[in-house]
């Protein structure tokens, strides 16, 4: 049933493995209906290729549930709201479904009023940021969505990590795909230095910083250090120092923070446990183009300009230009039609957890 | 009396520096409020130690004025507004202008209705783009800024210039000083090549490309070539490729453009004439925290997060941890006793402005 896979170790149908994620998640105690929902962004990470966000994180989920970091059955609330905003407490549920009912809370309010806000407080890891400015999208509206996380970045100049991966997303509707943005305001995610501890690689230097302050490239080293929450840590977007804007990929996390932490009046990174974060808190935000001008000309619009950098000129010895979301979209085709790539390690943990919860594995 | 500097050359007193801006904008022929309006933002940058958009720029707007690119007199005007949009065509005036008005209906629609967006399109430059988050920050309201310019940044795997400087800025409310970011999405402003051309400095590398797709450290060379329009140019903040998120910085001025430029309707930085564009579309967004629970309770947490994030602990050799706006706060009270520093070429630049104008010079 699986092939043989080049990116990971076989290649498992994408219907099959979101079949064995609802099964998982419906014997963790969740309602069918939730355990498809949260099945569902993870397999969206899955499909997009963003492989650290969807099955290869089931285990670390289980593991939540587990020690009640997420709870199943908890019953996100909205505490206040407006015609354009809303604050929710997530009352530690899984991420996906409290960030599901914000960005839709989000989405409802800027179809009624033209644009809707939300702020989600004690929630806990919701996937990929960009999951939630699709369900926007597929409305025709322009949206976006943040998180913060555990501590895991450094401040410029510091060696202490005060700041999450602190994700910003960001959706248009265009075509033939939608303008898809999702980037950490760290130079990398977490993910990334772990796949190069486990594969026993050395980092480019521009990633990390040791409690010295100086640049480290030994993977499994920081890899753990960040774990354990020591000194050191993963750099903002533009490296250490000044020099090459790194104060920018710091400012631009301060600033997911205030719109998060701050702003839904949660935890702050520093008081988070452990690198992912409990309790973290989202924002999202859904607005109609349509308040603008007509609608199908704004998207023709973006088509169009995303066009022309996909046809402006290439560096010499580049094959291609990509917009963003490009890439996400080729892989959902590509995996749709020849099964996800999956490593031997995570079907493994799958089959554990099969196990574990008594169900059929994978 | 202007006393020497290490900085600019000399230091001009505030005051002067200001009453000499509204003398020349009032003989531009602008009516004596536009004229203040105009000569604030430039002194808020030059205030804030942002001295390459204070009166450095004054030369540029004179010969905007001259050839009609800014123009005297237009009257920016609302397309289409929603209680939470406003669509406004700046006809061509000084960006300052249509970029207050714009802001200003956006915060009153936040007072009002709690969020307020508006898009402006045929604007002209608009200086800080943190300037107009601070209108907002005054009231006590969360914003963000953002404009669009002429092509300066080349896209990830591409070497033609199709992007702006593209700058992000957002401003919370806090103590002692607001949370304000204000940054481009390339690694460095076209700015700073120009400074470093002036000055015969090389360039560090990952500031710029030339048209062979590798790196170049001639600011002279790149600054005439960014100016000529030819290949190569300024790099996304992530430097070039991948490996250091460069694709991240591209996919942040990419959200900037379709913010301004594509949902105002108007050109994007391919169409746009010169570095620094004419015919310029921004993006405005205020909204009010209090939606989200007591702003005094908001604010503070903003302030202790900040606070934190300065006690934390430093890099060894680094002497102190910066939040976004500290740098800026603390210009202003540097040049506000000891007045704004000054170059011998910006000030015989004004001087050649009085002396056209029939004003009384500085």
């Amino acid at each position: 049933m699986n092939m043989r896979s080049m990116d990971g170790d076989v290649r498992v149908p994408a219907g099959a493995l979101r079949a064995f994620m609802e099964r998982a998640f419906a014997a963790e105690g969740f309602a069918a209906e939730q355990a498809a929902q949260i099945a569902d962004v993870l397999m969206q990470a899955d499909l997009f290729g963003i492989e650290s966000h969807g099955a290869q994180r089931m285990m670390y989920y289980h593991r939540n549930i587990a020690s009640g970091s997420a709870v199943v059955g908890a019953e996100p609330e909205i505490l206040r709201q407006t015609p354009v905003s809303a604050l929710v407490d997530g009352h530690f549920a899984m991420g996906h479904l409290a960030a599901r009912m914000g960005m839709q809370l989000a989405i409802d309010k800027a179809k009624a009023a033209g644009v809707g806000i939300c702020a989600v407080r004690n929630s806990s890891h919701y996937g990929i940021a960009g999951y939630y400015t699709l369900m926007a999208a597929r409305e025709g509206l322009a949206a976006f969505s943040m998180t913060n996380t555990g501590p895991i970045m450094t401040p410029t100049f510091g060696v202490e990590m005060m700041l999450g991966t602190n994700p910003i997303a960001f959706c248009m509707p265009a075509d033939p795909v939608p303008f898809w943005f999702d980037a950490s305001t760290t130079v990398v995610t977490l993910g990334k230095v772990e796949v190069h501890a486990k594969r026993g690689r050395v980092m480019p230097e521009g990633w990390t910083i040791g409690a010295d302050g100086q640049p480290c490239r030994d993977a499994q080293r920081m890899n753990d250090s960040i774990l354990a929450g020591e000194m050191g840590g993963i750099l903002p977007l533009g490296g250490a120092g000044e020099t090459l804007g790194g104060h920018k990929g710091y400012g631009l996390g301060v600033m997911v923070e205030a719109l998060t932490g701050v702003l839904a009046q949660g935890l702050t990174a520093p008081d988070m446990q452990g690198a992912h974060g409990d309790h973290t808190c989202h924002f999202f935000m859904a607005f109609d183009p349509a308040m603008f001008g007509d609608a199908g000309e704004i998207r023709a619009g973006m088509s169009r300009y995303l066009a022309r950098l996909r046809e402006s000129e290439r560096a010499p010895g580049c094959a291609r230009i990509y917009t963003p979301g490009e890439k996400a979209f080729a892989a959902q085709q590509d995996r749709l039609e020849r099964g996800v790539p999956v490593e031997n390690k995570t079907l493994a943990e799958l089959r554990q957890i099969a196990s574990e919860l008594g169900i059929e594995g994978i």
